[in-house]
């Protein structure tokens, strides 16, 4: 990063709020494991994330508890932040393992402590709660972040589930959290696994296909 | 756009949700005429709509009045969405026309026309609000909108500004009314200007370097 000399006209506070958004424009360059709907390249996790804060404006009402929206927001625009360190790991590959989680915490601590203190703890903070899923706000938000792929994928006609050779009990067991999160969007996610499985995107569970 | 026969066991208010968030997929394949940082491309809409809202966060002690910040949050998630229609217009190439302007509208009309009617009326009201720039609330959003490709092209080194051949007293006079709507942003666009400058990267304004 550039040295701040040419910004000594302005206060502190205001060269660390700056530095911080300067760093962010990394998240633009996160690959994540999930093609765009057009096919022409993987999503990245900054354009992700303005998908999953729209996800939360339209699909308000789909929340199984109350929650406060505007909370909701906040927890999905900060959540993949920590991936300009820590790279996005996909669930479809192999689960978050210590590695992940440890770069992950790395990553909030370098990243968010460019940030003026408060500002820090307040996205910390959000992170922190995205990451425990015990508040219903951050359940919900899970439940996007959850949700967002699968419709993706489908659109695309396979996308990285193809990719990963998944069979449809492998995906469901994957996504199961919906369930509880945000019972109507499991209605969602219900009707993609069964399209899935009709046009050959998703591999039949054996079980199924064996009569079980 | 595939059928939703698929959908049939969904209510039809949530088979409008899930086109409209398929739509939106679009907004990551229009390019905007800032680069990322890193140079490697430009920037597109999606990946700039998180930008902003973090920018909304980041920032809040700086909106010159009182702001609702989950307002401005919503006006930034939803104001580019037109341009899936109406692609990206560089206010550095020429101002914006009555043909862009009716191109966005048209925009608004038929993707917000996808979700039900309620929420279609929420973001078509905060999109022409940021448009109107009368409230505080839209002043600050378009502030951060205003601000955030000249944070972009200082750090790359010029980006936008070299190609276009821009001077300072262009680019200052297209971005004037950030001293208006966020005086302290304002501080950090004049030592962007000066640096700019400075590094040859903004081409010096003639009266300046006849001694005017």
């Amino acid at each position: 990063m550039r040295s701040a000399a040419w910004l000594e006209a302005v206060d502190e506070r205001l060269r660390q709020q700056r530095c911080f958004i300067v760093e962010l424009d990394r998240l633009k360059s996160v690959a994540r494991d999930t093609p765009i709907i057009n096919a022409s390249r993987l999503e990245n996790s900054a354009e992700h994330s303005w998908h999953l804060a729209m996800l939360a404006l339209t699909l308000t009402d789909c929340a199984a508890e109350p929650v406060d929206i505007d909370r909701v927001l906040r927890m999905l625009l900060v959540h993949d932040i920590v991936e300009i360190d820590a790279g996005d790991a996909s669930i479809l590959v192999h689960p978050r393992d210590q590695g992940q989680k440890a770069a992950e915490r790395g990553g909030a601590r370098r990243i968010f402590g460019l940030l003026p203190e408060d500002t820090a703890n307040d996205f910390e903070g959000l992170w922190l709660e995205f990451e425990a899923a015990e508040s219903s706000d951050a359940r919900f938000a899970r439940a996007l972040d959850s949700l967002q792929p699968l419709i993706l994928n489908h659109a695309v006609g396979g996308g990285s589930w193809t990719q990963h050779r998944l069979d449809e009990a492998a995906l469901r067991s994957l996504k199961i959290q919906i369930m509880d999160w945000a019972p109507r969007l499991w209605e969602v996610a219900e009707a993609i696994f069964a399209d899935a499985v009709d046009n050959g995107w998703l591999l039949q569970d054996r079980l199924d296909s064996d009569g079980g």
